[in-house]
């Protein structure tokens, strides 16, 4: 298997409202990576596009736009997945020998069809996410103890680290106070425990090992796990505590890297809900069955540097894209004033759907 | 890399107005697949699915009513390119490791919103893809004096042949004067110079070597080459009588297989429009440029053996799988009633959006 190497990257600000279209919105980082890579567009032999917007032929449009003719083009749709998936296919464009420079762009309008989950009969009438991360915050609860005062601790921690970045939807900090006494969403959820759709794109560059051998500092992929357990929340894992497709797309992740959990020293954590996030300490090994309550305290490891999902916002297709965006920027020592110190190996974790799927990427220097 | 084979494959019956879900027709041919293949849901470790449809979360919808835990799965979607793109992201997963098995499915209702191409302003009120058709035909008339007849034979030969396939839309031979007589559709395209639009479903198994190996007769990828020129008519070819993307397509496909075009048995073409597999006569290399129109009564390759696009009907997303399958089963020695003798060697092209971007796959035992 060829290596591969994330080159380039490029998020734009998240928003509400800007009026830009999808395809306005795809071009932004990716006109700005392509600038700032020294890769022309020519040299770009595929395009891969994230998003849940329903347009068609999208990829091949914003590759017009953008005046690449890739090889290989297609849009890649999972729900909050996408992002992670499309950098997934990228990856095995690259190690199969296909192509050698893949751009993946993610993006994605507020009023995403991605942000309902309208389709799955086993929710009946409780569509929106935050009604089953309402029940896997309870069961967690219920079972180990966990508070929601550490739940909102991840609100805390994420709302922190957006400050600091730029192009985060929410830039201000938020006290433990506000966040419990924000409005009930769906007990025990309150608004600052949730993150919020919003618009927003984001751009990678992929390529082969030998691309990436002129970069300063090339970051590769060491490891990619994916799973799917089902599509409805019925079925999605068989205790409310644990994602079991996060666990075994770890599993699978750190297999494939040949990477320990204790050689993590930064990571993006899935925390659309901050239940999520908690589940996430678990279901990837950092703290015990039980204890990711506890563990939002840990000062090890840095989760969630660039503000999370909460802190950023939820451009559906775009969010995991960004994701890999971000360990890229922290393991090349080039994310400025968020900066984690002496990061050599970093973690992505992505869920969709209530954790019926999951993608945990696992990035090295 | 990896070699990759297609071991199974399954297409359903294409119809119009059956009334099953667009899940159902997926289902249908996967269903068949896994019953005859010997390959448990169990070993399926990726589902790929392709459709223009706009369903959110298809790919993990479909995998759950079929069965399957993917590792990988996500939606492909380019137009009527979205098949023979998930085939080439189903080879790179599987070239470069990552999965050892992968589920390809296509599936398509007859309303599928990748049949009009609304999202270009280039093509003015000419949103319907038989205005181009009409405009490539009209310039091959001009340059190279290609005739209605030559046209309309490709339909006569297309129609003869779906008559021997029991799953094509149209079963029943036309005659020269049929095709001639029909309704003017954009002068000089008539009705039955035309695919019709309908419902359908394909689904192909594709393995890793080691898996082939227990094949009786594996039936190997040998090549496989993309390109996208634009996404808007304006910018797809600077020759109205070549289709850029399926020559560079056609190139790559060659070069990569090591495959010498006297080498191709039997080819699935892009015959959405009878001018465009006149043009794929020429832009594959078949025939000379402008040679195309003479061509069409040629007796030693065998094209469009299931009656193409044109008699077996085009459910967009269905139709690049539905190709691959085609031409794997003639390798396979298991065609049937429509079996071509001796066939070692095929080939499938297939294009989106007036030649916008293109697909060949050169495939070999």
């Amino acid at each position: 298997m060829h290596k591969v190497a994330v080159s380039s990257w490029a998020t734009s600000t998240f928003t509400k409202g800007s009026k830009m279209s999808l395809f306005e919105l795809a071009c932004e980082p990716s006109v700005q990576l392509i600038r700032e890579s020294g890769v022309s567009a020519k040299e770009i032999d595929a395009v891969l596009f994230s998003s849940c917007a329903t347009d068609q032929y999208s990829s091949a449009i914003i590759s017009e736009m953008l005046g690449i003719y890739p090889r290989i083009s297609y849009r890649v749709d999972n729900l909050c997945n996408s992002g992670t998936n499309a950098v997934a296919s990228a990856f095995a464009i690259i190690a199969s020998g296909l192509c050698n420079t893949v751009l993946v762009v993610g993006a994605e309008k507020a009023d995403s069809p991605g942000n309902k989950l309208v389709w799955d009969v086993s929710r009946g009438s409780f569509m929106f996410p935050v009604h089953w991360a309402a029940i896997f915050a309870k069961a967690h609860m219920r079972k180990y103890g966990t508070t929601e005062e550490q739940m909102a601790m991840v609100s805390v921690k994420n709302h922190k680290n957006a400050a600091k970045n730029d192009h985060a939807l929410f830039r201000k900090e938020v006290t433990l106070q506000e966040v419990m006494n924000s409005k009930k969403i769906a007990s025990p959820i309150k608004l600052l425990d949730c993150s919020a759709s919003c618009e927003g794109a984001s751009a990678i560059l992929l390529v082969s090992e030998e691309k990436a051998r002129s970069l300063d500092n090339p970051v590769f992929i060491k490891g990619i796990g994916q799973q799917t357990t089902s599509a409805s929340f019925a079925k999605a894992t068989p205790d409310l505590t644990t994602i079991e497709a996060a666990r075994r797309a770890a599993h699978t992740a750190f297999e494939m890297s040949h990477t320990k959990l204790s050689q993590i020293d930064v990571a993006e954590l899935h925390d659309a809900f901050t239940i999520l996030e908690i589940l996430g300490y678990e279901d990837l090994g950092f703290a015990k069955k039980g204890e990711g309550g506890k563990f939002v305290d840990q000062e090890q490891i840095v989760i969630n540097p660039r503000g999370g999902i909460i802190g950023c916002g939820h451009p559906v297709g775009a969010t995991g894209v960004a994701q890999v965006a971000e360990i890229a920027s922290q393991l090349a020592g080039k994310a400025g004033k968020r900066q984690v110190k002496n990061c050599k190996t970093g973690l992505v974790h992505n869920l969709a759907a209530a954790g019926s799927s999951a993608s945990v990427i696992v990035m090295g220097v």
